[in-house]
């Protein structure tokens, strides 16, 4: 990974902090292992997508990949997103890849076989 | 696991099929390790949840486990989706346990951060 490239991982974000409690703890992995990465949030809570890609950008990043934590994609993938990110390129003179949401990937359908099958030996 | 629980998978639901059709992929692991586990949808998507705890009190089953295929808990985890739950004991005579949602889990944090690395290899 170049150095100039940086990892968003994008949850939607909420007036309630518990909610961002669990994106943090859920994007822990992800931040101790991949350098440079951060989280970010669409609305309500902070730090912003605006905020994470300009202060990238101020650090010379000239290309970023959002990862939506998200398990589906709904209209705000679909749309608000794809919008944000052109903007956000047009304003930083930056290139944004949008990936699929995280639900899409086969690995998420593991591990939550794992969580149930955890579930029911536990009960 | 005795025969008379239940597992079900609760997604959010939307009018767009293509947001079933994630969840459904997302549940297809458990659906095949979990002998009688179903998805259903809290609103928008059938089949609802109230017809699968209806259809699985006809068949004799009193006891129900959801796992909410939710990364995080919002107002419907904390208020909506208990309030149905209760009535739905009430209703049917049966015992309904909610779990909380995969992403408080910590395989779905290492399962993002597998997402990512791949992502990061691909790139």
């Amino acid at each position: 990974m170049s150095t100039k490239q940086q990892i968003i991982l994008l949850a939607h974000g909420s007036s309630d902090q518990r909610w961002c409690d669990t994106f943090e703890k859920l994007a822990e992995p992800t931040l101790t292992s991949v350098a440079g990465s951060r989280v970010a949030y669409m609305e309500l809570s902070s730090p912003s997508l605006q905020d994470v890609v300009a202060e990238g950008a101020a650090r010379g990043i000239r290309q970023f990949t959002v990862v939506p934590l998200f398990l589906a994609a709904g209209r705000h993938l679909r749309k608000d997103v794809p919008a944000m990110l052109e903007e956000l390129e047009h304003n930083h003179s930056v290139s944004i890849k949008l990936q699929p949401p995280v639900g899409e990937n086969p690995e998420l359908g593991q591990a939550i076989r794992h969580v149930v099958e955890k579930t029911l030996s536990d009960s």
